[in-house]
């Protein structure tokens, strides 16, 4: 048998992404062990129960102390005190990641608190569910999507191809890029569209009482897939805007000028341009379906 | 064995919704004549491949001869042509149905072409896929979801009991409302979601060749989702916006004013505005669970 990829692998954040690498390391026996942090001792309990972890601990300083492999799995608006907290029991030769979906604000965050020797290498995995906490993990989830790591200049080659095994191991396809590139293509794919799925369920919601139970049990036409998208994890997602506020502001802005095109075509009657602007966008959903991520 | 629900029923228009309603028809055996007519040839050789009706026509007129239900399953803006080209020959005790995702405007088109006698009861199939044609359609679209007619007032009960047990049988749950709050209803939870979803992969075609690679490696995190909505058939979504202009305004500057109040929150920083949100649709989506529309 072969020695596991990693001695000491220390969680901090139980979440739907952090279980599911558990999955992970568990199925392919990538970590002899595997610490737990998390925020409550119930998430501990839980990961507990679900074999995910060996130790168990509320202090990221524990969990991280003799670690070869620190994975931050929490919300972004945890991770100067989770960087404080870690910043001295980190061993020299150890990987720092993080699996957030925001880049730049994660090396800003992190990167004053690694200390020499350290490496720091951000990654967003990025995969999900609509489904939130411990519970919901599972290690297929990766697989066949892309991991996107952000090094900083001059980045350990090593310590990136170490990292970068870890998630083919979980079945993913890796990319490297800028954080600040990273985030502009984020928060066109991922950001703006659960802003907007948010909005418009909020919108409906404001309807009130009456029509409720009707845009229920009528959401097969659209809706119902805003909805999906709108039960996300609201931490997390409040999180996100926050840390990626000027490239979120930056492609809301487009957005907003494209439609009020469309909407002054609706009240113009200018039924050419609505069929153009219709029809343009089936060519995308080819490439997307051909690059086998539909 | 028992007698067909109808004798002859001609489907005017052969697209995803036409034909999976042909399927219903065959499979249970409720015409005894399917007529088909559509705008091009090659449409009514696919229809005769598939096997899906008897006779074929590209005059509605001929279509609607003798026939005991005619279904308008055309884009909006045909039907006044389509209405006024079968009024001469429908016969007294027919029924006309349409299966258009507005019903204020089908009332307003096709009424003045309805002879005294001749039962018209607007329709509306909330069912659907994002693909179009004769060949996108199958029986089994219509099962569990809801067909929303809206019959004008007087409309005769036998008539609407018929109609309302044809949709039954393609496994349909049926609701009647007024053709207004239909029109409302669906802006919200149909016509509202396809405008932004087109809006939102047009925003992202138009940030250019450069990036829009790595959009569809990284459409995961959302955006695909968007872009199976904004794939839809763009002639017939046309037509729903251009008539279904005043409630769609209406619901769209309502959504415009939510997002404008959350752009403002991610500006200022506002964490609290943000989750609080965020968390509340959620509820919905856990409603829309238990209603098994998801």
């Amino acid at each position: 048998m072969t020695a596991p990829m990693f001695e000491r692998v220390a969680l901090i954040g139980f979440g739907l992404i952090g279980s599911s690498l558990a999955h992970v390391l568990r199925r392919d026996q990538s970590a002899r062990v595997i610490v737990a942090c998390a925020r409550t001792q119930a998430t501990l309990d839980t990961v507990k129960r679900l074999g995910l972890a060996d130790e168990f601990t509320l202090d990221p300083a524990v969990a991280a102390r003799g670690a070869d492999l620190v994975v931050i799995a929490a919300p972004h608006s945890a991770y100067r005190e989770i960087a404080a907290r870690i910043e001295s029991v980190l061993a020299p030769g150890a990987i720092l990641t993080d699996v957030g979906s925001v880049k730049g604000a994660a090396v800003r965050d992190l990167q004053p608190h690694v200390p020499p020797g350290v490496h720091l290498i951000p990654g967003h995995p990025v995969a999900g569910t609509e489904y939130s906490g411990p519970e919901a993990g599972f290690a297929e989830m990766f697989a066949g999507r892309w991991c996107i790591l952000t090094p900083v200049p001059g980045t350990d080659a090593a310590a990136l191809d170490r990292i970068t095994r870890l998630w083919l191991s979980a079945g993913m396809k890796v990319e490297v890029m800028s954080a600040d590139h990273h985030d502009m293509v984020l928060a066109m794919t991922s950001h703006l569209p659960h802003l907007i799925a948010y909005t418009i369920v909020g919108t409906a919601t404001d309807l009130g009482e009456s029509l409720k139970s009707e845009i229920i049990k009528f959401s097969a036409g659209g809706f119902r897939d805003f909805t999906r998208i709108a039960s996300s994890d609201p931490v997390m997602w409040r999180d996100v805007f926050l840390s990626n506020r000027e490239a979120v502001l930056e492609i809301l802005q487009r957005f907003t000028e494209d439609l009020t095109a469309l909407q002054r075509a609706i009240r113009w009657g200018e039924g050419a341009t609505l069929e153009d602007r219709f029809a343009r966008t089936r060519a995308i959903r080819r490439s997307i379906i051909e690059a086998n991520q539909a």
